[in-house]
């Protein structure tokens, strides 16, 4: 099997490298990130400049692919340059949680995004918390889930979406198929003052952990799941194409 | 009505102001839009710096806030600081198409996806043209559309995104209500070298004008429509859900 893996917390993440130790007992793993960290980059591609990619060797005896693009950059230089068409694209082991709404915001599950488009079997894999001192059991759920992703494959336009969360390998509760739940910010920006006076804010997000209805991620992780979403290329609401095809919109004006 | 408008091709863009100007008829529209082009920056928001905001003059008499952030950035600006929670948001008039799997890559339309993250009406308008002379096909759209929603209001978790072929008022064939099509990218990646015999890379994305199955964007707008697809927020693979459950991911190692 061959894999390529890649993040968006940049090539120096410890995720990365758990994941890669991980898939190794699969087959060969190659890893094309992004150089530095690219939280929050969502689906971006870079048009505007050039791409470089160079070879990085760690101090942990490691070496892999970086580039100066995003992690869907990364995935498209390796599929169609780097790597070859690889059996399976994983990104990860991200920290901090990529559920519900979060997913289009995420580098990481994008980077899987951009797998399924080139027909690649992929996943995306998060530690639902902002501090990870164990990437173990969630770089085994990334074995155990490459390893049936070998065996039955995925359907056409769907990558997987998984979160795991922060607990010893014995307080997981299982794994649990979700649906995309949501999860409302309370707050959204801080507006402060530089030292000129001069105002400029911060994104942020404060989370209403609301647990909405339904087997969602949100809800399984709160529980102590590790949550596995299948998640589809087509947007299209088709609940709201009949109701749509009654507006009057082709009244000539 | 309260219009916030913004778009990925940046404060600048000629687009922008048509489409502010024909929502005017409806009330008041305010700008607030990146202070470059931002283009394929999909859903990307900004977390690692701070957000400045300053008002900008154009020579055309008009006048509009600016950010250095992204589109969504924009509009969470414009939502939470600037504008307050607006009947409405588009994003647009943009100068390309965002047909099929563009969506996700797309600035324009990730705009409006944040919006209706924040529970506000909004749509994304794009021309399929790189080369645009006349917008004002795509303006007269904007504005029955943005009439329509003022009426009928949109489902929660759904947003849509408008495509307007590149063609004189009389010659549109009429508006479609479609789903997401797929366009094929024959190759994406083109590799040279520098001065200095060094490899960089070119991301392009030169298009196999495949016309899928079904009433997709593609399509219809190929054959002279403008489409109009609804999106939904939540990208669950429903389908897949049963067969996943059927996994292995259970056992114990």
């Amino acid at each position: 099997m061959k894999v390529l893996a890649t993040n968006d917390d940049g090539i120096y993440a410890d995720g990365l490298w758990a994941l890669r130790d991980a898939l190794s007992a699969l087959g060969e793993v190659i890893v094309v990130a992004p150089d530095r960290p690219r939280s929050a980059s969502g689906h971006a591609i870079t048009l505007h400049k050039p791409l470089r990619v160079r070879e990085v060797s760690l101090t942990n005896g490691e070496w892999g692919y970086c580039t100066n693009g995003t992690p869907s950059d990364c995935v498209v230089l390796g599929i169609v340059d780097i790597v070859g068409k690889p059996d399976l694209v994983v990104s990860g082991i991200n920290v901090g949680a990529n559920l519900g709404e979060d997913l289009t915001y995420s580098g990481t599950v994008c980077a899987a995004m951009e797998a399924a488009l080139f027909e690649v079997p992929a996943f995306s894999i998060s530690i639902t918390s902002d501090e990870v001192e164990d990437f173990g059991p969630a770089a085994e759920v990334a074995l155990r889930l490459a390893e049936e992703i070998g065996k039955h494959g995925l359907p056409p336009d769907t990558f997987l979406n998984v979160n795991v969360p922060p607990l010893p390998r014995e307080k997981v509760a299982g794994i649990a198929v979700t649906t995309q739940g949501r999860r409302r910010y309370q707050s959204r920006l801080e507006k402060r003052l530089d030292p000129r006076g001069k105002e400029y804010y911060w994104l942020k997000g404060d989370l209403e952990d609301a647990l909405d209805a339904g087997d969602t991620d949100v809800k399984a992780v709160a529980r102590g799941f590790v949550s596995v979403t299948p998640i589809h290329l087509d947007l299209t609401d088709y609940g709201f194409i009949d109701a749509l095809k009654g507006w009057d919109l082709f009244r000539s004006r």
